[in-house]
């Protein structure tokens, strides 16, 4: 079975569309969100701009605060204080990569966690990991509404995960072990966590056999077709993070974009499977929304 | 081969004693611990007792700092906030548990991660999971430091952790599964971390199959002989962190205490194991010694 994360997205900006529908209806004002941008790199622009227009789309206010490249790391810190303390600002996100005369981990360490909407803070993930309230990252967060939305359960399950970057691997492998202390709505909290995880790599020996034990698979190792078929159990569910363009002269573009599954092969044998694109993608964006919504709620608590 | 953690530790304090007469000697302050306790349970002032001893044993500072039971939350985070900026202090810890009016995740939150010897705050731990400076808490340190300075290998290695904790678990797992970043002076940093980690459970199903597959396994459970001959694969190391008093009526006290692995039996497959008492349980208190002296460094750089 197809995990549509396309339709599934769909389904919960409907969702949000609602509520921050009834807010306004209750005569509330809506949660804002704003997004700060240094510099003018293209994909960065055209990932700033898909989050707006995200937030347009479910009536969340965002406002983009553009800087010019030359801007001091003592001005961007001087901002993202200044948002930290503004009441009208819900949360808000400095988009990545920073210059290089600026150093990411001062600024994202200067946001406040409980702004702190994309969740790549190191307070924001140790929280997480330590159960106290927090935003969990984009797609860790992602990956665990579609696996709650299809009613996948985790608990007991042997939960591979390969990849063990920061903003997916660590934090999904985190998420995934611990007790079920975050509930999500269209599930029961006991069905989350719990699970027996294990985090391999480009280090890791015998990758085949530890993937062959697993029953949920979560790649996230930027190479295409790493997962085939022939170490994937019957049955496995596997969720694929990987974003890859393969040059394809067939294409308009001349490439295209495919994940880090086989997934013609591995589909026939898995139980549940991402499709890439439309599977954990759409889920990234939807979560940044629900963090900003949750983060309203608690603000105007 | 038994990894003696007393002999270890104490050869660890003595390079500790030698680095701080040397500062003295050039004429430098010596390094300088607060430890602050609230209340007279009497288990945490056997503990602050025991940690203020071993500083004045290597000849770093230590001041106790005791409020009674009933300070309020607000007056004890004005103290942790007034240690934070006291520019003769290097590193404070607070010893838990604190009295129940007060917020213990508030407390640790608000030390200063530059100052948290202990590295049990949220930032702490988000840093040390992003590779950032930080603290690491004084069981995982501790039991990296006994690998390295028994060579024991990680690259590539299945690591089974048992327990999840946020004080054990979780914090090993990360820190073996990771690119090797932080180095220990006495091991070349290639040969840390960079293992396959699956961390296992209550939860888990089929715990000895997967421990069968362990290259190395620390069991954090709390549960006594929960790891017993047959779940360990000949040549394996074992690191035992339990320590639980079982009753034995023919010792002077009726208890002795025991880990986590059934020691007797396991000793003779595994390659390398923890005894307990005298295993992992000295290495704890020299990492909070290391850690201080690592905070003096920082601070007078």
């Amino acid at each position: 079975m197809i995990l549509d994360g396309k339709q599934i997205a769909a389904q919960i900006r409907g969702e949000l569309r609602e509520q921050v529908q009834a807010l306004l209806a209750s005569g509330q004002r809506a949660p804002k969100l704003a997004v700060v941008i240094v510099g003018h790199n293209p994909a960065s622009e055209t990932y700033v701009n898909n989050k707006i227009k995200a937030c347009a789309e479910v009536g969340i206010e965002a406002e983009k605060i553009a800087y010019e490249e030359y801007i001091t790391e003592q001005a961007l810190l001087t901002e993202v204080r200044r948002l930290n303390s503004d009441e009208t600002i819900d949360g808000f996100i400095v988009q990545l990569p920073l210059p290089a005369h600026i150093s990411e981990s001062s600024v994202l360490s200067a946001i406040d966690y409980r702004k702190d909407v994309d969740g790549l803070t190191p307070q924001s993930m140790g929280r997480v990991i330590q159960g106290l309230d927090a935003f969990i990252s984009a797609t860790p967060k992602g990956i665990r509404e579609l696996l709650a939305r299809y009613k996948i359960q985790t608990e007991g399950k042997h939960v591979v995960v390969i990849g063990r970057s920061n903003i997916v691997g660590k934090p999904m492998a985190m998420l995934l072990m611990q007790r079920p202390y975050l509930s999500l709505p269209n599930m029961s909290a006991s069905s989350l966590g719990d699970a027996t995880v294990t985090v391999c790599h480009s280090k890791t020996r015998d990758l085949k056999s530890i993937c062959l034990t697993a029953d949920i698979l979560i790649v996230a190792a930027g190479s295409p077709k790493l997962l085939t078929a022939d170490m994937v159990k019957e049955g496995a569910t596997v969720i694929d993070v990987g974003i890859n363009r393969v040059d394809d002269p067939t294409t308009p573009k001349g490439y295209r974009l495919v994940g880090d599954v086989d997934f013609e092969h591995v589909a026939p044998k898995a139980a549940y499977i991402t499709p890439v694109p439309g599977g954990v993608g759409p889920m990234t964006i939807v979560s940044l929304l629900q963090n900003t919504l949750q983060a309203y709620n608690e603000h105007t608590r």
